[in-house]
């Protein structure tokens, strides 16, 4: 099983002059992700995309990813996930393998979305908007407003939490808070796409979706990928220590999802369900 | 055809209170690459992935895309690049259709790397990594040192530069400097590969590549994939804001690579090839 690190031997060029040092960096390796699926006796193995991730939490990733790109729609949908055993040395804890229950149907046009496909593939004639878009059932929760100032407090607490976790400096994270400021869950990855699906696998191991309530911090900026990442697992609060893109602002607004941008200890821009933040006088300060 | 940018009306929460602004977000769409292949008279078409970019530079992402995957290896593989007219109308602007010269071949199984493969694919069977690999000509030329002062200038030349270009705040960049820190090329994405890849599609346009003698600055984190297409492009120096991943310091120091990150105004890390690095008394102060 790799480490989320490696050791390496830099040289530092600073305002000692050069220095030879060890560090740490953050490990990028390949995972891929392999699916039994079909009836008893006419199982079928499929293989998904390699994904270029940090080693740690791979489960919870593989089970994430099928969840947010609408393949799976609960745990109880994969009877087992475990790492492939039978090939090369050096794969070894990079293939995992899901069992999917006999009854769910694949729509195997559908996944092939954002990948090569060829002519006689059912994606090609769609909109390509539609043909990247995953099932999302809108929540209707009352999430009653949080105050600006705890929004304010956001990316301290994610940097302080994240300290923990991170040796390299050189990691995207994503932490899902309660309305009270309390750290949930916190995953780290090279890619967003990475950390954001290994958060919501985690959840989905923990039958704690739909996220009602709760907050996703994210490290980096938003694109539309993440928005629709959270509207699938009924996060309804996204905030940002980045931009948002055009598309991810727009997908927040179709889903309702307050989307909060260029967040920092003392302001913010909201982008899209400014009513679920309450702005006193005093607010972030 | 689409912006770069979109009009947005934001709220703004700071040192003012809650102010209702107007605000630039950066454009994020899908763009579908075709591709025309095939001798005179048997053309077939292929669909390649969809990815999302900022418009902007569109062909020139193509390009790049198709040259740093391995699909071409210069500009004459392609006899015209266009938009699609024969689509779905809100489609107009997002979808290029590439005529590859008939004598092209594709190898469609390496076609599928990264990427949704069926079980009888070819790629199943390798090692993951060998499957995301592409062909790479190692260039041997003279890369002459260049001074740490110069490295360290090279955030502030790359935000410069991208001041003028840039009305967001939301988009990654990737600047092409020559060894003087003269600025050759800059392109911004929403997607720090588009990036790379439209500024290398740019050069392979202007039969500018191997970029040799030249340093390509990123405004962020340096993965594997970031890496690869710089040594396509035959680009001997990286350099970033942010953090190396492992496995983008392995390929850089098997290509031959110079790889600095964490790079401010007054020191950065230097993990592969410090023998083009000059480190004066006085470096960087």
């Amino acid at each position: 099983m790799a480490s989320s690190v490696t050791s390496a031997n830099i040289i530092r060029i600073g305002s000692k002059g050069k220095e030879l040092l060890p560090d740490l960096v953050a490990n990028e390796e390949p995972l891929e992700i392999r699916l039994g699926i079909g009836p008893v006796g006419e199982r079928e193995q499929l293989n998904l995309s390699v994904t270029m991730r940090t080693p740690g939490h791979d489960k919870e990733l593989a089970l994430g990813f099928l969840f947010t790109e609408g393949i799976i729609s609960n745990f109880k949908d994969v009877s087992s996930i475990e790492y492939c055993e039978t090939i090369k040395p050096d794969e070894i804890g990079n293939v995992l393998r899901a069992e999917l229950v006999p009854n769910i149907q694949i729509n195997e046009n559908k996944l092939v979305r954002h990948f090569y496909t060829s002519s006689s593939c059912g994606v090609c004639g769609k909109s390509s908007i539609e043909a990247i878009s995953v099932p999302i059932i809108d929540v209707n929760s009352n999430f009653s407003p949080v105050g600006a100032n705890l929004v304010c407090k956001l990316p301290k607490l994610l940097e302080e939490a994240q300290k923990v976790f991170e040796h390299t400096g050189g990691l995207h994270a994503c932490g899902l808070f309660d309305k009270n400021g309390k750290l949930l869950k916190l995953r780290e990855d090279v890619g967003r796409h990475n950390a954001v699906d290994k958060l919501i696998g985690a959840l989905l191991i923990e039958n704690a979706l739909p996220a009602l309530d709760s907050i996703l911090m994210l490290s980096g900026r938003i694109s539309f990928e993440l928005v629709q990442k959270a509207a699938r697992a009924g996060i309804q609060f996204v905030a940002a220590i980045g931009a948002p893109s055009s598309l991810a602002i727009q997908m927040a607004k179709k889903h309702n999802i307050t989307m909060v941008g260029f967040l920092k200890n003392s302001s913010f821009n909201i982008y899209s369900g400014s009513e679920r933040i309450e702005v006193s006088d005093d607010a972030c300060k």
